[in-house]
């Protein structure tokens, strides 16, 4: 990881819950970051995320809509990972325009300006496991059909793509990650915009029972955030992630409901619900879903080292310090 | 084809080379019909296409990416053929807003408009064998890999998209049409914007030689544009056709090489070089592609009834005519 002294970085969406975690890494790492966010109140940035860190970091307030500040904040970085973006599924079908500009239009915006104006940077982006819908088999793999099942889902399709045609076409170096559900630390816990983990933190802490909806036995994998941003830092260091899109896992996937009883073990309290889905949510639900990640082992011998137990612990441990910061 | 008969009919991008085409036989077949385009130069509407139609259909002038207007236009509408779209590979790249406000934001507003305003409407969306790429193994299925290689295929890819997950989510009756390289009469012929055999035909006309990029030997699939059009009226008197998306394509694929030569003959005249790809060109290039259509033949019993020679004479005679219209 020395790759990164005195290496410059930016990091669109960097006060978010990835982005200020693997920001904070790559200062650790002797890097000039930079980040950018515009701190909209439904998404994920939070300046308490870098406590600690004002001093050694820039921190730039700006959207990612914004195409001539982004076509100047690229200029001269070294690294870009391109986080910045509206997560919410069920935002995306109430409102699919601004879905589409964050994640689309402001996408292009921000190649474009590599292409024109930093043409030798490398490019990370945040893709998702959103982009399989409902699984054929399991466990997924990368050549996987893609079949979005919401907006959200169709324009970081669109917005992947982008970024594997700027390398094939222009040679910038792009890689995308497509992340499963990660949490931890720093995590927005308000809703379940993130991930409905985020709202079953929240409920166990206030003394709420968390909400599992269908039957419970739908399959998903988990990476702690600290899993999540290595594999970032090993693509942005490696050539042969130039132009590839890599799966995130899990080797440990579970049940919605055995997640829940693993939460009140370990939180020491609390209690779930098994509810029927609410009607708009049946429709874009996607069953079980699990990642083969074989291909980022392959390629950088990246594989998580924080397990679930212990994942789930240290998050408890930060926000029954910090709760405050995040409701 | 008597389901028509009576029925309200908007077409977008109407007064282009397959949407006039479509809109003449909707009329004769005893429909309403509105074709709504902008005629915007780059574009293929054209007002001389529905020549001889004027009285017999409405022509509204308006742009889809008007939200409010097409909200207002597709109100008791039974049909919705949506044909209006950025065609072009190059300018797709030099001006990804543009095609992207048009081939997504647009697409985005007319979906929204159905759900809101009109929920019983059946829509035909005109998708296109470019969201194919590079063809892994030929003849190309539908459950191909999606593997765009210019912005106007990722936004194409996502107009489909939000066509069927309309469909899935909100019980629109869509349909897509994966056209192939469509060509006949009221085709755009000025320049290689809507496909290269456009400025083929031109360049016969005007006595200057065709030119064919890479070796010639590429292989593709032309449908008459008679062949289309049945397609779609076909799809959308179809309820097997809800929620699906289907090829189009031919029994008689040829390369570039062989059809030039055919051209040739058929139009008495001319002659064509075989030149090396300009640069920007080559690096989005698709190798050979044409489609298996079993699927469309089986669920509706398409097929082609206009072979390529019968199909280019008929083109030829119509520019003989009226090719003062057409540059």
């Amino acid at each position: 990881m020395s790759g990164f002294k005195g290496k410059k970085v930016i990091i669109t969406g960097g006060l978010g819950f990835i982005g200020s975690t693997l920001a904070m890494k790559i200062v650790d790492l002797g890097g000039r970051v930079v980040v950018v966010d515009s701190l909209i109140p439904e998404y994920g940035g939070n300046l308490f995320n870098v406590k600690g860190y004002e001093g050694r970091l820039k921190v730039n307030i700006a959207d990612v809509r914004d195409a001539f500040g982004m076509s100047h904040l690229i200029r001269g970085e070294d690294f870009l990972f391109n986080l910045a973006g509206q997560t919410s599924h069920i935002d995306s079908m109430e409102n699919p325009y601004t879905d589409l500009d964050i994640n689309c239009r402001a996408q292009l915006f921000i190649l474009e300006a590599c292409r024109r104006f930093n043409p030798g940077i490398k490019v990370i982006y945040a893709g998702t496991r959103q982009v399989y819908g409902k699984p054929d088999m399991l466990p997924v793999r990368e050549d996987h059909p893609i079949r979005p099942v919401d907006v959200n889902g169709i324009h970081k399709m669109a917005g992947e793509w982008y970024h594997r045609l700027y390398y094939q076409v222009y040679g910038i170096r792009t890689s995308s990650l497509r992340l499963t559900n990660t949490y931890g630390p720093r995590m927005r816990i308000k809703d379940a915009r993130q991930t409905f983990l985020g709202v079953w933190i929240r409920m166990l802490m206030e003394g709420k029972p968390i909400e599992i909806w269908g039957d419970g036995l739908q399959i998903r994998d988990f990476n702690y955030v600290d899993d999540a941003v290595s594999a970032m830092l090993m693509a942005a260091l490696s050539e042969r992630a130039d132009g590839k899109v890599y799966n995130l896992g899990s080797p440990e996937p579970v049940s919605l409901k055995a997640l829940a009883e693993m939460m009140v073990r370990i939180f020491k309290g609390g209690e779930f619900r098994i509810l029927p889905f609410p009607g708009k949510r049946k429709a874009i639900d996607i069953g079980d879903y699990y990642a083969n990640f074989n291909k980022i082992s392959a390629d950088f011998h990246w594989t998580p080292q924080v397990g679930l137990k212990e994942g789930l612990s240290r998050t408890f441990d930060y926000y029954r310090r910090h709760i405050e910061h995040y409701l």
